[in-house]
Parts: C-alpha cells; sequence; structure tokens
C-alpha cells in the first residue's frame, strides 16, 4: 500500500546522507551490518521497557536500515550478495526488535501481549519468507497490504503512543492477512499458466 | 545433515501411506492443509502443558507433512503451488508448534525458557528464509546443519525426555548457525562469480 509511495519518496531523500557516509569510506554491506547492529541495541531498549523512547529509536533505526540500498544504487555497487544480506539482516532486525518488545511483555506476565508479539513475528516473516519463496520458484509477488516500511510505522507510532500491545494486534492481523493476500496470489499465478 | 539420509528412507515408508490416502480422494494440497491443522491441535496440547504426549506428536504430525509430497510425486501432481503452499504451511506448522511450547513457558514464568524459544522460532524460520532468498537470487542453498528434520526431532525427543528448554537452547543456537553457513555459502557462491 503505502510501499510505492513512501520508497519513492524515502529512496530520494536517504540518497545524500547516504553518500556522505559512503564518502567516509562506509560501504553498504557495512552499513547493513550497522544497521542491524542498532536494531539489537533499540530491542534491549524495549526489553528493558523504555517503550516511548524505543518506539522512537524504532523509527530512527528502520530509516537508517534504507541507506545501505540507497549508497548502493548511487555508487553502483549492487550485487546479489549485498541484497541477500540485507534481506537476511533486515529479517533479523525485524525479529529483534519484536523479541525485545516480548521479552517485555514477558516479564510483565502479559499472555495476550506475548501471544499478540509472537502473532505479529509470525506474520512478518511470512510476508518475507512468501516472497522469496514465490520468487525462488519463478513468480513476482511484492503484492498485498502489509509490507516493512506499514509494520514498521505501526509498532513505532504504537510504542510512542502508549499502545504496544494494539499496534502488536494489528500487524499480527494484518502481516497474516498479507501472507494469505500472497499464498492467493501465487495459486492465481499458477493457475492461469 | 540428516537430511539426505532420513529423506530418502522417509519418502519410500511413506509412499504406500500416501497412495492409500490419495485413493480415498485426498490431494496432495488437502494433505497438506490437514497437516497443518494437526500441528495447530499439538500446538494447543503444548500450551496446556502435555509435553510429553505433545513431543509424541510433534513426531507423528511432522511424518505426516511428508505424504503431502510423497503423493504429489507418486501420482505425478507436483505443482508449482502445491510446492509453495507446502513451505508456506511448513513454515507456519513449525510456528505454531514453537508458539505452543513458548506460551506454556511464558504462562510459567520461565523468562529464559521464552528467549530460547523466541530464539529457536526466529533460528528456524531463517533456515528456510536464507535458502528461499536464495533461490530467487538463482543460487541453491541447501547447506547447513539444522534442517527441519533434525529441528522436527530434536524437539520432540527433547519435549518427549522432559528436557523441552535444552532442546529449544540446541535448536536456537545450532539453527540461527544454519543461517549463518547459508550466509557465508552465498558470499562464496557470489564472489566466485
Amino acid at each position: 500500500m503505502l510501499t510505492a509511495i513512501f520508497k519513492d519518496w524515502a529512496r530520494r531523500a536517504a540518497q545524500p546522507v547516504a553518500l556522505t557516509l559512503g564518502s567516509l569510506g562506509l560501504t553498504p554491506n557495512m552499513l547493513t551490518v550497522i544497521g542491524f547492529a542498532l536494531s539489537v541495541g533499540v530491542a534491549v531498549i524495549l526489553w528493558l521497557g523504555h517503550l516511548s523512547i524505543g518506539g522512537f529509536l524504532v523509527l530512527v533505526v528502520s530509516a537508517f536500515d534504507m541507506l545501505d540500498g540507497a549508497l548502493a544504487r548511487a555508487t553502483r555497487q549492487t550485487t546479489r550478495f549485498g541484497a541477500f544480506l540485507d534481506s537476511t539482516l533486515d529479517r533479523y532486525s525485524e525479529a529483534a526488535l519484536l523479541t525485545g518488545l516480548l521479552m517485555f511483555l514477558v516479564v510483565q506476565g502479559d499472555q495476550l501481549g506475548s501471544l499478540l508479539a509472537i502473532a505479529a513475528l509470525v506474520g512478518s516473516f511470512m510476508v518475507s519468507y512468501t516472497r522469496a519463496r514465490a520468487e525462488g520458484l519463478g513468480l513476482s509477488c511484492e503484492v498485498g497490504w502489509l509490507a516493512r516500511p506499514e509494520r514498521i510505522i505501526i509498532l513505532g507510532l504504537g510504542l510512542i503512543f502508549g499502545l504496544a500491545v494494539p499496534a502488536l494486534a494489528v500487524v499480527a492481523v494484518l502481516a497474516n492477512f498479507t501472507a494469505g493476500q500472497r499464498v492467493a496470489h501465487v495459486w492465481r499465478a499458477t493457475r492461469e499458466q
């Protein structure tokens, strides 16, 4: 949904920052690894219960995560390994953030919140997995409502405004629904052939 | 590791059972969906704390999950959508089992166990994700120590013998290590080209 409009705007905004970091000698793959390390840091902040600050940092760090791709495109360093590493660490970053929040909820003894956090984690993974698996079978699959930018914005804003569990509920439902949309898409695409 | 030997033996054992179910009018995709529904049932049993029975059922239901592929191969009904649906619901099945066990640990207030369950869930996903993503980039990636059969056997036996948390620790470490092996594999494969 958001993805197309958001990506276009964000890519233009990210380019000068990315080029500055590149001029300091950082490569796109280094930015990918730094982005992941920052997400682990934010996950610890969430685990410790600083949810509002954590939510703000979720948005900042996730914006940082776009710089690797921006630098790679601007300097024509796009590689297959770079794309693979970026995707893999994007999954780990998102898993880290949701694990941090989940552990906070576990510590609180919030069983419903914990279940929603797991469901959000599983749904987020499945949105990415269904696309990757479809592409492995030779089909494009960039469809559905809730790609990563939307998930991160819902989670970040939810944390900032004290609505962590409702935000998890929204991501849990819509991410798994999006995975279902992708299954339906692959079903239609393969039936036509 | 186990996968090659295990798959060969299991496929031969599964074929007559699969053909019997097929002769009753069940299609491979129906078996895929039934296998997933059974996993959700086992997840609920784990959540309720019946870990030994649950562990035994994890092994039984996961064996059932091979019947879809066996029937598809034996009756030449292998399709791209069938492969996609099988992979997708295999991920959901494994997620359901680990979520059931995680929720039992959350109810118990076992924070370390909960963290290990999440790490096992994330690692298991990443083993499958890295392979699918690599295949989407045109690389084969069936490497590494801990594919699904090994994960299920460790988890099932751990549950049966009252070693649920140690089993989760083994899966958490080895699954994420396997994801790392796959990243290293893709790095080598793309560097050579």
